[in-house]
């Protein structure tokens, strides 16, 4: 039963489920009698409760003020005979039922990957498509081609296919690269020879559902040193890809990825928390409704892969102070028999070749 | 201080505040030591405090999971002497804050304004520059124009002002029309005499502020009773604007709202807190760096305007079972005088003068 404020109710009604409103449990009254709107919510709840009959363990999901969550936890009981309010933190029932996938989201998670990477191929041909001169990509005026170009036209790319990114995409050139959550600066020109990071995460406002992608582009040509790093998050990345599957265990899967890098000299997360250079981040997440789903996969992860799900493998390498950083991230499925699928086919070509204006 | 992970550290700096990283306080050893994830971000949340000498009242805003929220409130007290949790809810100190707006943020509040009045005209025209034919607007090649194509074309104009609409904007057409917060249907065609709904509410993305703004249009002519309820609505937003200014309360202004509609044969939501036609919703509402801010312009309200404030003046009539609803909706600045301003100058026109194809 979906219960919602009566200006919601014909959006409610595409849910499916039955639609009661806010109105039917006297909101307004209790409210008033309350003597605020949240005293009024809360004897609101204790009366769907009560007309529902519900009893036993109550639990709540979703999102609130972290004092509206205490005293929906703590003064419920005392209004509801007979309920006892489960006050789960950390991982819940929910993130526990999204670990796996059914067939519908399988779909969905397929759906929105093969759009999201018909994007990433459109942006890439825009990139191309302009000229260098003077070390940097321009337009046709001659003016530099801007990070804020380039995000403003996938912004129309992607609601062309009626995806929106989940907040600002990472499309981060040179020194911002080697910091894994910097967005990249609107400013920055396209300049030849930097590393750039362009992860997107766009969700399908049909379904709700997101896919999640990293590439690392050169344009014109990748400096050794760009390219060393890239060849080998590369090779980590593929030795991941055949490890991977059905009851391997997380925390080994990041494991093994630190003791590469740290055969290759770079620090890396596991052996220094404190890293800021090399190695800095988890190996990757789960991906559906929400973009950060578990498992999540930290050397003090205890999850166990399993069919049915869907996560990504992203490994990087960064390094600020000498101005790049790489990553590679594909979301991948393991179907219901354990098989392992990419669903991000897109190449993973690091130099974007150019002409010269 | 800000306190973030490490890989945002730089987007955090850009904050101008000072910035410390997870790892400063052992989270990864804090999780292992307390056995998962949530348990260390408490046990992490214990020791920024003890760091930071911070004793007496502390209290946590933002969103968690009620879970999260429980745990941190009623915990956090037993891990750090000397501190007590306040557990605010409904209405916190934050939202206080928000009541009203200093000078640079009625500065970014015009600044959305202008910008979201320009992206408005953008899509009248763009509606203008097609023709009738049989009863729809049709495009070049003949099809329908649909409320898919127009939403399409706003995404577009509202991303080229940097502009991002806060969840998904209101273009309902007739009978959803009638129902406030139907969203519309993709597939409905660009109906001539057709009361439409368009509710714009986008951010900056610049500055993060938002405007709220609503207008109701008729393509070709309007029907005899969609212009008497627009002149009805049209009529009590101008008597709310002569009315509203400091020291006026709430409640008061949404009385005189209900009392005129009463007189006008309509069912308000004062007098029938189930009502689904007529008037059903609340005048208005706060507007800044959330959509829905305090004040809440209710019967119940206990607010009284005060200058520096913005809010929404946004009275409708709805009647989804005779296929129309109808809303006006500015946002409203009173200054620091106590004058009242329109940030909406955007015509009120109902009717979209259209030719046939």
């Amino acid at each position: 039963v979906l219960i919602c404020n009566a200006m919601e109710r014909e959006e409610g009604a595409k849910s499916g489920y039955p639609v009661e409103t806010y109105h039917s449990y006297r909101l307004i009254d209790l409210i008033t009698e309350g003597g605020s709107g949240s005293e009024g919510h809360l004897r609101m709840m204790a009366e769907i409760l009560k007309k529902h009959g519900v009893s036993g363990k109550v639990a709540f999901y979703g999102r609130a003020t972290p004092g509206d969550g205490y005293h929906l936890i703590s003064r419920l009981p005392g209004l509801v005979p007979g309920v006892e309010v489960i006050s789960e933190t950390g991982r819940t029932l929910i993130d526990d039922a999204c670990l796996t996938k059914d067939p519908a989201e399988v779909a969905a998670l397929r759906d929105v990957a093969a759009r999201t990477n018909a994007v990433m191929g459109e942006i890439v041909d825009f990139i191309k498509s302009h000229k260098a001169k003077d070390s940097v990509l321009v337009q046709a005026d001659g003016s530099p081609l801007t990070v804020r170009d380039v995000k403003r036209y996938l912004r129309e790319r992607l609601y062309n296919r009626d995806l929106e990114n989940d907040g600002e995409p990472i499309f981060a050139v040179g020194r911002d690269a080697g910091i894994p959550h910097s967005h990249g600066e609107d400013s920055d020109p396209l300049a030849l020879g930097k590393a750039i990071i362009f992860d997107l995460f766009p969700r399908a406002l049909d379904t709700g559902y997101l896919h999640d992608m990293t590439r690392t582009f050169c344009i014109g040509y990748a400096p050794p040193e760009v390219e060393e790093a890239y060849e080998q998050v590369g090779h980590i990345f593929h030795d991941v890809m055949e490890t991977l599957g059905p009851g391997v265990a997380c925390a080994d899967l990041q494991g093994k990825v630190c003791d590469f890098f740290k055969a290759h000299s770079h620090d890396n997360i596991r052996d220094n928390v404190q890293a800021t250079t090399g190695y800095v981040h988890g190996l990757g997440h789960g991906v559906g409704f929400e973009i950060h789903e578990a498992p999540g996969m930290y050397s003090y992860s205890k999850d166990i892969l399993q069919p049915n799900q869907v996560i990504t493998i992203e490994p990087g390498l960064y390094y600020p102070d000498r101005g790049f950083g790489v990553r590679i991230e594909d979301t991948i499925l393991i179907d219901d028999k354990g098989e392992v699928h990419s669903l991000t086919p897109f190449p993973k070509d690091l130099v974007i070749p150019v002409s010269e204006a």
